[in-house]
């Protein structure tokens, strides 16, 4: 009935604030928020991406102390928030696990327009539709690097204000936000 | 034209997990992410409210570094979100810095249904409409404590997914995507 959706979280490659392409640290609020936006707006899973071992173990560990440690217990709504979190070294081992580049679409989200993109009505509804699995792909940093918004097969529209062009959203606000508007009741 | 808005972020009076009535502590990325959240979507101020003066002074402290201190030169536009940010003992003082109780509404948000709501498309309307300063406030913990509730104006409805009924937003979440339904470009 509906497109299956998930989301991915990119580390690397990502632009600094001078334009260049770096990696960045892990953040666990990110680790938090994203999750539970993910399995709020019914997607199916959350992939963390970073190329770093030393960072990726940091985040499977935040996800057993929530999965199987006393952090669960203690909050039962997170632990089922973490279990849509995927620990990955790449966008492309998300892209793998979803079936790969020909089984799957990969969406960009970007806070200024790159190129042509997708209104979030059109992508509304074409989530709505019959279709392959969708993976909404959010970049740190001061965003996705052109490499990766290239290769994907669509680019959302920047998330805009009624009042106003000053746009400087945190990743944890602009995923909500785009998860509201493609997935929220209408 | 249009209404003024302002966010308000409640560290007390707020529920914890069992439902008692708590203060919470500041969380930075609270201060940021919210900051960041309102300036996009044009409101005016973002009150952080806290009863305890060693933790408002915490926040002034970040305030400063952002607006006076390296942070700000570093990254400007964070200088003009922490620019909206104003740091009062309770939410009662940020009522009072709108033109009080008789001068502006009281909206509050919750994720549950807490008796009559208003929904999200004719509380936007009401935005658009003339008529006195809004002040939309948010609860840390597990939300605000039903003293906040019952004096409030408004009680906006609880942000619902399409798809299943779980809901387990982070306050950063939850905000950003209040103000997009409120205030966002259609």
């Amino acid at each position: 009935m509906t497109r299956r959706c998930a989301v991915a979280l990119v580390h690397h490659p990502v632009l600094d604030g001078q334009g260049a392409v770096v990696t960045t640290a892990v953040t666990n609020l990110d680790v938090h928020d994203l999750a539970r936006s993910a399995r709020t707006y019914g997607c199916t899973d959350y992939f963390v991406t970073h190329p770093i071992a030393a960072q990726r173990a940091l985040v499977e560990r935040i996800r057993a102390h929530w999965l199987d440690g006393s952090g669960g217990r203690r909050i039962p709504d997170r632990r089922e928030a973490l279990g849509v979190l995927r620990v990955v070294e790449s966008l492309e081992a998300a892209i793998d696990r979803l079936g790969g580049r020909s089984g799957g679409e990969v969406w960009a989200t970007a806070a200024r327009t790159l190129g042509a993109s997708l209104g979030f009505e059109p992508a509304r509804a074409r989530l709505e539709a019959v279709g392959p699995p969708v993976l909404l792909v959010f970049g740190t940093g001061w965003g996705l690097a052109p490499s990766v918004v290239q290769q994907a097969d669509v680019i959302l529209e920047p998330i805009v204000a009624e009042r106003g062009d000053y746009n400087h959203l945190s990743v944890r606000s602009a995923c909500a936000i785009a998860l509201d508007r493609l997935l929220g009741k209408r």
